[in-house]
């Protein structure tokens, strides 16, 4: 190895390392304090791990996980967007974040560049059954800490459970068995009064 | 599947969410927080993709992932101890986690317990080539942030350049290249004067 390549190695993964500082809008299950995106991307790792046996034959589980470690790195300059805000907040989102991969991405090593960046591409392109996956486990880890939190961020927001339903179904293309799934939490939160229906 | 099967898996899910309220002694690198366990766990994840290219031949990289992703979980129950800790505090901490392995693990359904279990296990046994370089990976986050943050944590501690040398040592058996790196690291600290010689 030479000691440059290390470097830019190093480099990277302090870097990333503020991405412990990036708020996002969950709680954690106890409702203590909001939840980052990197203690975020750990539990989607976790998800991905346990519920492996739901992804359809196509899916690359190794890919998955390594995608939803990466996934939200470019936060580090973009920040967090809420799932729930408007399609204006969700453009400008997209052109910081790609900004934030030309820089994030080149401290790696020429050849590990590209690498990385793929998987945040395939990620955000959500055209592979892996990304469908990954996107799938991205859009009901919220969905169960909201639900374990007693529905805070959905009640401070004003979010009712068709929009619930409606932002969410992308699970539904990734994995149609956590859907069913999701949908019954969804129903059981509206009974028990932690979301309103509409 | 079987709801009572998701909902054991949902339920280790929601479990193990509380590894993100455990504090360790390591500060996030502009030092305006000790870090948890579940974004260290994350972290060491992207050290190990950043950095495999250091680990020998009969490393499984992928488990080397799945198992950092998964050494910590039993600390939900038992708790962080500080790696410079003495004697009595880690032989304590081993059957606290003993304990806390067959409760959380237990969480998940029958033919899943010991592959997670197992993860960890062989972590914990460190007699694995697999292992050594995840436990390689765990010794050289903390020194990466430690300096990062100013040496902060070693002088809350009084913890001196030799004794670093000699407990960070595990990184030498699983990644000797890295630890070449970790000890030229630690030397221009003491030259820096972000830690004292001994």
């Amino acid at each position: 190895m030479s000691p440059d390549r290390l470097d830019a190695q190093l480099a990277f993964l302090l870097e990333i390392d503020r991405l412990k500082l990036i708020e996002r809008r969950s709680f954690v299950t106890d409702a203590s304090r909001r939840e980052n995106s990197a203690e975020h991307s750990w539990h989607l790792a976790m998800l991905a791990m346990v519920l492996s046996e739901y992804a359809g034959d196509d899916v690359d589980m190794g890919r998955v996980i390594a995608m939803v470690l990466v996934h939200d790195i470019v936060e580090v300059d973009a920040g967090d967007v809420f799932v729930y805000a408007d399609a204006g907040a969700h453009a400008a989102k997209a052109e910081l974040e790609r900004i934030a991969a030309d820089r994030i991405f080149a401290l790696l090593p020429d050849d590990q560049e590209p690498v990385f960046r793929a998987l945040w591409e395939e990620y955000e392109e959500c055209t592979t059954e892996t990304a469908r996956f990954a996107m799938a486990l991205d859009r009901l880890q919220p969905l169960l800490l909201n639900v374990a939190s007693g529905g805070a961020t959905w009640r401070e927001h004003g979010i009712t459970a068709d929009r619930v339903l409606e932002r969410n179904a992308p699970i539904g293309d990734g994995a149609p068995a956590l859907w069913a799934r999701a949908t019954a939490i969804i129903r059981d939160a509206v009974e028990r009064g932690i979301v309103d229906p509409e």
